[in-house]
């Protein structure tokens, strides 16, 4: 089985390194060629442009969004350069429409299209511990499964229509940020009523809220810490109105998403583009007077 | 130590049982009677009325709401008969506001007023196993920490004045519902694309929404069975409106509060006061034409 | 037919002098006695305490909210003084749940309850231009229309029961300030796109946006001059606070008024508690980084 | 001058039949044909196509949406027909992005785009009495301001980019649905109270909302009649996320927005797609349990 990999930034290059370690046949390609070389030297041929990348069984893509996506598949002729019966994986957090025109398009080629988003940051894509939610063609996800196996601890599937994955992945996404955005209000409260932010975090993991995103998160709040970055505001953003869009499509109002989005445009406003999202914290500080 | 333990209800009951097992010298008092004849068979004693159960030097109280503790407080008296140097610790989910009223009615007299509210479901109070939030004077906490230790598994001292625990306690309580709501909202979206509630639910706490809280109420969402109801949507209600009380008199706004008050509203006026708080679910569906 | 008119503020004293003005049989009483001067002049007998203003036929009170108005009632021993089928007539913006504790209270005493609160600015009552809102027993409402045609334009009765005139009035309120948040976030949006806001105002007020308020409120934001207050930020979340509260007690979720409580919480976190509640469109602004 | 009018909708046919009867040397066109009989009648000239309408001077469009604008412009060819030196007035109410976008296009090509959304009903425009939002080049403008004078009643210039006209004209949509939200929550609020609705009307009509609109949806809403409807919900939900798009864009938040945007997703999700959008008072309503 040959296998390319497109797109090797902050996920993407650990994610192939992976694959290259796993002995997989591997070609990968980047817009920018130099993130290939670390991949090469873990046994990966790198292609100068997508379309001879493309000759491969399967074709995995890691970018960031709809529009890095659709320059892939569309203007790099992934598309029609990927043979008869391969089969497409996009595992980048990708609008539902995305995903439901590229299930399409590769119908009407006859190649297969699997929707594969991810949970977890580059040090568990690096570890090989990402949570992989996928969807497709139930033969294609059976083919994928060892490529699955060699990227992340466990894999979900969610059905035949690949779109699913991408919903189920916008919609754990919109949670994070429900729950950041409760994280900041309740600390801009206690803040403000003189409780030490460090002890009220020990309060929450000690008692209920022990997932390790409660420490995470509220650990950059009682911080106030956003920099670098785990996950930036702008692509908080971007995903909160992805959900909010798919939402729509399924005519389902999500009043936390559409709250937490204005939030998040307001610290765009304010210039936190680049912070973490947990900088909603300053957000609802500053709306209480901190 | 003589202690009196007050108020016998679902969570005061087993608390009062496991203070008698523990061996303190221990009268308690109920509204009805008849709810104590179970701490007594455990060695406590049983006093007629509030005034006669007060002449102790740790009156515990645990009760529904700020009427409930008044009228202990005010109308049986606990506040005039209780002996100078005494120590009144409030155990349930009240106001902000009274617990500054009663902290200074206490000082007023010279006993003094801790606030203690739990963390932790009738289970959790029968096995000892509640979390503790205490605020209080350095020396009254000092005076009560065998007393916790009794009731619960780890007693957090969030400062000297007895409003904090209350104003924590009730952040906690913010947190719990601005979850559920969010995970009904989320629920909605994806039942009405097509996912199974309970592989969606399997998904979430197999991944990022590990602790506890998240499998508890995504189950009784799954499920869609409210009934018994673990905590009634209108003492959610109850809580969500001390919080945005409490929010209110420190001037911060809560939106998420905000926006779960209106939904909660909406349960109690389609007849779902008496359900669990996760029929929030419920609320999301609807909204979504499902 | 002799009157009683106690509380002489910005409201009261114009109204008083309205009545005095119209040869009614007039006593006033204001807790700083030296707000009378005014209203004798015109013909009026100042009081020296409620108890010895409220041996009359009909008892008016405006104050600034429902606090005072107990100070009135209950301290100050109006309830006790009225005579057998007497009329109290309050016309100040207060909750409805003191309004249904008064009407009880009254009818216990064999007195009348009658709730009049009214639509209309110092200018407004200065003039006799009011609107007013009027609700209690039909024959209580035949006896008080003299009066009320000399203090407004028109009254409207919306009930036998004391409380709904309240409700109504605050529904109006809340009209007003969810108006006046919509117009602001309309005002950050095409200020921040570049358009001049007077001419924005003109094109508003021009075309849909006809009513006199749009004006009023339209011209403070684009002039962002908030000073004089011609109604304060805080007595705005007082009457907002107070929609929610009525809207709670009927089972109603009323959220574009929780959204604008939020905003005033804010406001006030910003110092702007004595600035007009225009002064919203200054919280929208800060949103949106302008 | 020559000019062609493009779609002839329930707004674009009077509004062509007013140009035909004020003496312009009008050619028409509309997908369906038979639309056109009406203003031939009147004297214009109808063409078998976009392109063959095309070489004019001023060629207005009046349609749905971006999409059929699209349609228009680029697979009709109107942007490439359209002589150099002409005007290509947009009337309807698009995108701020696809402003923008025509902008830029037609710059290219050396022909002018004006942008001039109108405010008015099917009647309004029948009557020459719309209101006229522009902008543009101040010489298009100039151009074209005997045809608006044709058109409607007042014409406001709001500067020089044409997106600022849809900016303006989709803040007044978003106002215009965020009263009539506020409205939908008032009514529901009095009405569970036991407020025949028809007399709060007239008292709100009667006091400061004074405005048609309020009598217009007011009307609506007490009589609970939302077919035929004036303004579709899915058409006013489309408006609305117009308005947060370019918001979004402009960076600046619209919680209102945002929160009406959820209400409509709600009806649509009740089948009331086709109801006036009006009809959101019965989502209000359902919520309060009515």
């Amino acid at each position: 089985m040959k296998l390319a990999f497109l797109g090797l930034g902050n996920m993407g290059q650990p994610m192939a390194r992976n694959l290259a370690a796993a002995k997989f046949d591997l070609i990968v390609w980047n817009r920018s060629p130099a993130r290939a070389d670390d991949v090469v030297k873990a046994g990966a041929t790198a292609a100068p442009s997508v379309a001879e990348a493309a000759r491969v069984d399967v074709a995995l893509t890691m970018v960031a969004d709809d529009a890095a996506l659709e320059a892939i598949v569309f203007d790099g002729r992934l598309l029609e350069t990927l043979p008869g019966g391969a089969i497409h994986v996009s595992m980048s957090t990708i609008s539902v429409a995305l995903a439901e025109k590229l299930a399409a398009a590769h119908a009407a080629r006859g190649s297969a299209f699997v929707s594969a988003p991810v949970f977890g940051r580059p040090d568990a894509a690096a570890a090989g511990k990402l949570f992989i939610v996928a969807a497709g063609p139930s033969a294609a996800l059976e083919t994928c499964q060892p490529i699955f196996d060699a990227l992340g601890q466990r894999t979900f599937r969610v059905g035949a229509e690949a779109r699913l994955a991408n919903l189920v992945k916008l919609s754990g996404n919109f949670l994070l940020a429900s729950i950041i955005e409760s994280l900041a209000e309740a600390f801009a409260l206690v803040r403000k009523a003189g409780v030490d932010p460090h002890e009220y975090l020990e309060l929450l993991t000690g008692t209920l809220f022990t997932a390790p995103l409660f420490r995470t998160y509220g650990t950059l709040m009682a911080d106030r810490r956003y920099q670098p970055a785990g996950f930036r505001m702008r692509l908080g953003l971007k995903d909160v109105t992805l959900a909010l869009d798919a939402a729509r499509a399924a005519t389902v109002p999500l009043p936390v998403a559409s709250l937490v989005r204005d939030h998040m445009i307001s610290a765009l406003a304010q210039g936190r583009q680049d912070d973490d999202w947990s900088a909603l914290a300053e957000i609802a500080a500053r709306n209480a007077g901190l």
